[in-house]
């Protein structure tokens, strides 16, 4: 049977180069969906499925990262960490990650109210971002921030879904790109915050090994949400009381 | 858009009524899955997955109760419900549903030390079970109970799948059908309960709309687990990490 056999892992060197090899086998860049989705290979229906079901995990993450802060007595963390919140909620009367979030639900033509409603998004979505939310929660400290590495991988995803889709799809502008480009800034330095964090914080194999569970948690939670988009937008088996979009009515 | 809009709910009546419209509509005896399993159309290695990660639902149902149960006071209730906890779990010595299911993956020669490990279920299986654990610890007892609801529609399924699966595959035995024939005579009491316990305690239209919500969850919980294995072994996109069974390698 395929039970995982892992060596144990001796110093911090060996549990990067593990976490690596997690980002390089597991990371959603390698989801056939995001490979429709920057092929330009998706019609405008199923762009906005996704939009609108990856805007419940945005709005989460400000969440999640309040909850992250709340894990920490050491106030030289939760300085470090607020400006996650901020990064997506935004400075009062300024914009933040969710606001260029809805630019592109708002530029691919979906009702506002209803994308933050979040009432028709997937349940496997909302079931695979609470399982985050309550992870960051229920475990241990350095598991939370250990759950977030997924963002060493995202710089390449993030180059690659801009130009992708600029160049395949009509109905996608500039304009509404700007979540990405801002990412592109943002995501590696709170990765490099974190790497260097469980670095030297997990002292124990057994530690380390947690750190690299929570990422391949984590990843699940990514993939989760693509394996539920290609069921019900691809192959066309939408669940009951799914959003349906014009284009496949 | 497809926000739903849904009349008030005036009396007990009109909320069984409703009850019974979601079951119709959104119980996942009608899912694709299902019709494929009981009408002979999977593979044993199918077969196999569904009972692996349907274990980890199973052996999660007496942690569920256990907390419904927690959740009140009144000391009647809790007299009611702890018979689903023994029922699952067995007495001491004695056999439950968790010792069915494993006679189900016993019989289907599944390794019983990984089934119970659940290192093989699909994450979305782990995130969707774990969304109705959380759901009865995190919503008003009202809603706890109104989630077990399901129980009102699974006799049929349960007939079905005797029968279905007894005649259409030689892999399948009279002795490890033990779990459903079984929750033949269980479900219904359990189910009469519930539904008598939630007409009796809705007494607004929001408390009635919030225990048909809980349903609609709750049958979101069972359509995602069929989803994610109709995704991933019926049209084979078994994600990394999962279960990959001899018969599909």
């Amino acid at each position: 049977m395929n039970v995982a056999v892992t060596k144990e892992l001796r110093s911090s060197e060996e549990m990067e180069a593990r976490l690596r090899e997690i980002g390089a086998t597991r990371y959603h860049n390698l989801h056939p969906f995001h490979k429709l989705l920057h092929g330009g290979k998706l019609n405008k229906g199923q762009v906005k499925a996704w939009a609108l079901n990856r805007f419940y995990y945005q709005s989460s993450i400000p969440i999640k990262d309040a909850i992250v802060i709340s894990r920490f007595r050491d106030r030289e963390i939760r300085r470090e960490w607020i400006h996650r919140v901020s990064d997506h909620d935004g400075e009062p009367g300024g914009e933040g990650g969710i606001d260029r979030w809805l630019k592109l639900t708002d530029g691919l033509g979906i009702d506002r109210a209803y994308v933050e409603s979040t009432a028709g998004i997937l349940a496997a979505t909302r079931f695979a971002v609470d399982a985050y939310v309550n992870f960051v929660r229920d475990r241990t400290p350095l598991e939370a921030v250990a759950s977030s590495l997924t963002e060493l991988f995202a710089s390449g995803i993030h180059e690659e879904r801009i130009s992708g889709m600029l160049e395949h799809y009509d109905f996608i502008t500039d304009d509404v790109m700007a979540y990405f480009r801002r990412r592109l800034v943002q995501a590696p330095r709170d990765a490099g915050f974190a790497l260097e964090f469980v670095k030297a914080h997990a002292h124990t194999p057994e530690e380390r090994e947690a750190v690299c569970n929570a990422l391949i948690f984590k990843t699940n939670v990514l993939w989760v949400q693509l394996d539920a988009l290609y069921h019900a937008y691809v192959d066309g088996h939408i669940p009951p009381g799914a959003y349906v979009p014009e284009e496949m009515r």
